[in-house]
């Protein structure tokens, strides 16, 4: 890929995706596929005077290894020096890049038992820093190819063929082969917060799917809770950051404890990159009482099992059969750009900052509201050419918000 | 490279580099230059048994942008957690791997009086750690090539094949190329060790270097202070490890105060990634008072004036000049090749473990004996065909050591 368009992608990470201030510290976390991409983004940090850049690579052979070797007592250790660091990290409140490449099949064999028991031991633990930094700083996910990811994506091309393409459609549908990708984005945001303000126009109090892959399903809506779309602020400042590159949905959290009626994938899940194919998900009175998965299916309860809100939903999310991304008709086996190809819900925790006003509660407050918490957010895709969504308004009225797939407005 | 050499490479290093234990934990500091090798290293540490193995990973050019870019306030902070960690690596006493890769040019442009001014400003605060540390962990120094440093070496090959050919210099010149690199590193520790014995028995007081590049120096050396060679033992154990891969060489600590003459570079010298060459250093009662370079001469005055121990020398090591490294014929640009190919010296700190029954003294007592002590450590190569060194021992006799650049007996 042409490094002129590299730079520019880099650029738009940095000026609109995390959109950094000058004195703010940066922390990058990166696998080691694309060295010469992290220098990029770090000097454009530099260059918008960013005070100091961290870059925190992983890689994923050595997760496999890790997992595969340690002990739970030595996987599940917390030195006091790491809760020093997250100490430090609230203090300083570095804006957060987070670069995925990693092969979405990749940590396929792992000891998943043993994953999730660890998970669940350093979550209390890390907690009270996640939640103490929760919302007030700004962050942004995007991609770059690996090679593993790349023969997943393009399986009959070349790998070096397959990697190249993968390129271009990360560069494509984050609107970074523009003349002027700032630009395209100010014009797509602008479009996003249209079809937003719409949204939160209609007082929707749920939302009715139904699909022939055999979706029936209804989701209550909370009062007070806005929808979203595109670029955020972070609390108690003004700087609007893009959290997605790309970015293509609108979405909200619903309430926590109205789903009802069975969902259908429509596309693979990468989870703790281990793929989940083919499943369906039955609700009762906001709870998973019934999963099945052609594929990784006992992955899958595993999943929902991680915690009390991992089996209800913390994101709606809205995003056209048409999108762009679905356009291209490539399937990313990456949940950044699926999601962003689909309709999609997420198990798990909710986003607070939705609620109105939502700087005035405590966290715990906000999650009293119904908004769902957990230590997982895994979004799935469940959207289809035949998708139909039917909104019904705090005065009763019912609304098409999507049919055929597509808007219906 | 064949897979199964590297993985008898990485066997080498972890059983007979760091000759990890049962339920210790490593950390492995590497470039990003050979993920998949570095992969073998963590796999190698824990069939061993090790506890946890951590991966610390460098990349050249963020250290450039890091410096060009930083403030020597951002560049010079501690944080808690910074100090927590070293704690941490105090009471756990992780074995250390270092896997040098990094191109011996690649900072070339780097303001050097920042980064001197930078490590000059660290060095006071990590000291109590390393100083806790001093002698008592298993460590291993080996390398891997990078394409950078491969071109370096072979710059009329193509980069493909300077890259395989520096895997070849590399796995020959440590031994791994043999069909059992375990038992030839058995059998070249012996070897080693019969000529340390005999350079003990000689209680030498001092030697006197001569050659027609026009080295003619004197360097004292303290009673009761050992030659040392190949394999070591970590303090408070009996755990024998070899600090580095390869290891041609017999080495001690002189007397800080005892250097005088001039003694002139016989091989480029990469100190922080840049290269110095062609140089002499002028030594009176033990200090340097003259130098000159004609590459690089300002960053050499900088290193010297690092404090008051860089101009003073902490190692004096025999190599012959028919060692196998220099009859290989390859100039490394890596000191860790290249001071195996030659005699040299070492400017900076000592090595405090080759006093006898060190473990009965403080570190400042060892320092007090003669011992020079210094933030840096840096050997030059000094070794020539016509080299030429004679011992005087302690009641006077006079004995050759060197002659013609070869051991004299």
């Amino acid at each position: 890929m042409k490094k002129s368009y590299l730079k520019n992608y880099a650029k738009l990470i940095v000026r609109q995706g995390i959109n950094i201030q000058k004195g703010q510290n940066v922390v990058i976390v990166a696998d080691l596929d694309q060295p010469e991409f992290i220098s990029y983004l770090v000097e454009e940090c530099y260059k918008c005077h960013a005070r100091s850049v961290e870059v925190k690579w992983n890689y994923q052979p050595l997760t496999k290894l890790h997992y595969r070797y340690k002990s739970i007592e030595a996987l599940t250790e917390v030195p006091k020096y790491v809760l020093e660091r997250e100490e430090y990290y609230v203090k300083t409140n570095p804006a957060m890049i987070y670069i995925l490449s990693a092969d979405p099949d990749g940590l396929q064999g792992i000891n998943h038992k043993k994953l999730a028991e660890v998970n669940q031991k350093l979550y209390p633990i890390m907690k009270p820093y996640r939640d103490a930094r929760e919302n007030k700083y700004q962050w942004c996910i995007a991609g770059v190819p690996s090679y593993g990811w790349a023969k997943k994506v393009f399986p009959h091309l070349t790998k070096k063929k397959a990697y190249e393409s993968l390129w271009e459609a990360i560069l494509k549908t984050s609107r970074a082969l523009n003349d002027n990708p700032m630009k395209a984005w100010e014009e797509h945001n602008r479009n996003l917060k249209q079809k937003m303000d719409y949204l939160n126009s209609l007082q929707l109090v749920s939302l009715h799917y139904q699909n022939s892959l055999g979706t029936d399903f209804t989701v209550g809506l909370l009062d007070g809770v806005k929808w979203e779309a595109g670029s955020e602020i972070a609390l108690g400042t003004n700087i609007v950051y893009n959290p997605n590159i790309p970015s293509e949905e609108c979405f909200t959290s619903p309430n926590k404890n109205e789903m009802n009626g069975v969902v259908y994938s429509s596309k693979p899940l990468s989870y703790q990159n281990q793929l989940i194919e083919d499943f369906y998900l039955v609700f009762k009175d906001g709870k998973v009482v019934e999963v099945h998965a052609k594929k990784n299916e006992e992955l899958l309860k595993q999943m929902i099992s991680m915690d009390e809100g991992a089996s209800r939903l913390g994101e709606v999310a809205l995003v056209p059969f048409d999108s762009p991304i679905n356009q291209s008709g490539i399937l990313f086996y990456n949940t950044l750009y699926d999601e962003n190809a689909s309709c999609h819900l997420a198990l798990g925790v909710g986003f607070t900052n939705l609620v109105d006003n939502y700087e005035n509660y405590k966290l715990e407050e906000l999650y009293d509201k119904g908004i769902n918490n957990s230590m997982i957010h895994v979004d799935f895709m469940i959207g289809t050419k035949d998708l139909s969504i039917v909104g019904k308004t705090k005065n009763g009225k019912e609304i098409t918000i999507f049919k055929d797939g597509n808007w219906a407005f």
